[in-house]
């Protein structure tokens, strides 16, 4: 049974743009009549300005990802459902303030027609429109068919590294560069403890026993790799570390990573500070220097328990990028 | 059936701490065999450090309001108990490179009777010690008997305008009075959906119908004000914007307040925002301006489904304590 404050359960991602908007006076406004949501004040060093955006339901991502040394405009479709193109067309020609706009979204059927729909639109108005689709969860893909991986909460760091480096000033190129680099260095795996409830629909979306999980699982309830009887906190991290690990990337001694524990919803911080204590032990068991940690609800399915983690490898550039200062409702990073 | 990732039910403290110091490297040290964590920089203009603690099972709070700005210092007892008299007053040896210790913390008793006891070691010690018990709650006990309420999600502002005041350099005295006075300018109320588990119960601690809503309740789990239907999230912003409204602050036309609007775990970012929305037109109804909003998980009580709502009546100088850059893991304001 759905226990959830809401309204009318069809106007969600109206109402909710709209309360970010409220909520984040002065910094955002809403494109009228449409679920578009743009900074006030773009800086005109900008060169390459950043569009993220998809389904609803996932907050913070995507739409409190929007701020400074973040993305600048944000797109909303319903919940767990694309945008429309004409949506995305509109946000991009809002956001070109500068040389061209960069899409950064999560890799999903409905999300790829409706951006590319868009991203046609706006070329033949001349603007210049470049993709980056995130496709970090290894659960849902070989490593060789990698562009059939889903997107999940890589979103984050991809995000981050486009936004630092569109701050700073540089050429579209570049920025698409390292956009690019940010999200073939990431990979990620989640594991769900219990369904979500659509706000439409009022029940779980899946069933799962009282005492099992589910390790792999998309961010909509996509299947994943296996159901598991519930496990430890440390035995978690370790199938997580483990899966991201086993992929591709070749990780060894000395290499640094930035990481991300990320709540689906209701599992607790606390619970992420226990996984994070586990996680430490196992990249010092393997000589892998961990540079940043971050934490929370980030990427969410609604009110799902379950957490998901991500591996980003860092090379000195995507570092000094990662360390720039970022501020949006939704995650922050300011040195200090 | 609680289905989290923990260890050692009995240990959660311990880790949760451990991990904390992990994913903020290099921010926080611990102290050895006890959960007392402190900040490895603290400014020598500080006049005055502020000490902040209680239970867990509410992080953010308290542990994660410490850094730039913000607390210096936190000391956590085990799930939804205080801390030690010991601990806190080896938290206030620790904390005291300055003119002394603020104390802030919820108006429990088993806080009271230990946060107490440490002071009077420390001042034993000749270390100047004070304290502010946050008293926030309306539905704990008339607006007469305020040092009777409990102390909830405005435990936040009390320590965003403390760390602000001490931050800025200001006399002992004077971040005291500050202190004391937003306080005494905060109102607060919550509503609660479903029970929170504990993890070394393992079960709810209390039952509520599939429709039904607890005005007015505790976060951990204390008698509300009225047990009822579940309603829209208009209607909950209404009840809550009444409830803090007709205490005894006397707020009107043309004044100024700041607002949390907390999900004590498992209700969404989504929800927060639409509850925000319909304040936001509650407050505009009445001509009285919203100088900022806060959301998120703030004060939780582990996965519990609800919300409290705070407000802080602002004058010129709370607004610019207010204003003044905080950074922390669980709670950043930084204008830009």
């Amino acid at each position: 049974m759905m226990k959830k404050f809401l309204n009318d359960p069809f106007e969600v991602t109206n109402e909710l743009v709209e309360g970010f908007v409220i909520a984040n006076q002065p910094n955002f406004r809403k494109l009228e009549g449409m679920n578009v949501v743009i900074k006030n004040r773009i800086p005109e060093k900008k060169k390459a300005t950043i569009l993220i955006g998809g389904g609803s339901g996932h907050e913070p991502l995507f739409l409190e990802f929007i701020g400074k040394g973040m993305g600048d405009c944000a797109v909303h479709g319903n919940i767990f459902a694309s945008p429309s193109a004409d949506m995305i067309y509109e946000g991009i020609k809002a956001a070109n303030t500068a040389d061209g706009v960069i899409m950064i979204y999560g890799n999903y059927q409905g999300d790829i027609i409706n951006f590319d729909m868009a991203q046609d639109m706006a070329r033949m108005d001349d603007i210049r429109v470049e993709t980056v689709r995130v496709w970090d969860d290894v659960a849902s893909a070989r490593p060789e068919d990698k562009d059939e991986r889903r997107g999940t909460s890589a979103d984050l760091f991809v995000i981050k590294i486009a936004g630092a480096a569109s701050e700073l000033g540089h050429g579209f190129e570049e920025v698409l560069r390292v956009t690019t680099k940010a999200r073939d260095n990431c990979r990620s795996i989640g594991i769900s403890l219990t369904s979500c409830t659509l706000p439409a629909v009022g029940e779980p979306i899946f069933h799962l026993g009282d005492t099992e999980m589910y390790v792999g699982m998309g961010v909509h309830g996509e299947p994943g790799v296996e159901i598991k009887p519930l496990c430890t906190a440390d035995e978690a991290a370790r199938i997580m570390f483990s899966a991201v690990m086993n992929d591709d990337l070749k990780i060894g001694e000395d290499d640094e990573v930035a990481l991300i524990v990320n709540s689906y919803g209701s599992t607790t911080r606390m619970e992420l500070l226990i996984i994070i204590r586990a996680m430490k032990r196992l990249y010092a068991e393997k000589g892998i220097r961990i540079h940043a940690i971050e934490y929370g609800d980030l990427c969410t399915s609604q009110e799902m328990a379950g957490v998901s983690f991500t591996m980003m490898k860092l090379d000195d550039e995507l570092k000094a990028l990662y360390d720039e200062p970022a501020i949006s409702p939704g995650f922050a990073r300011v040195l200090w």
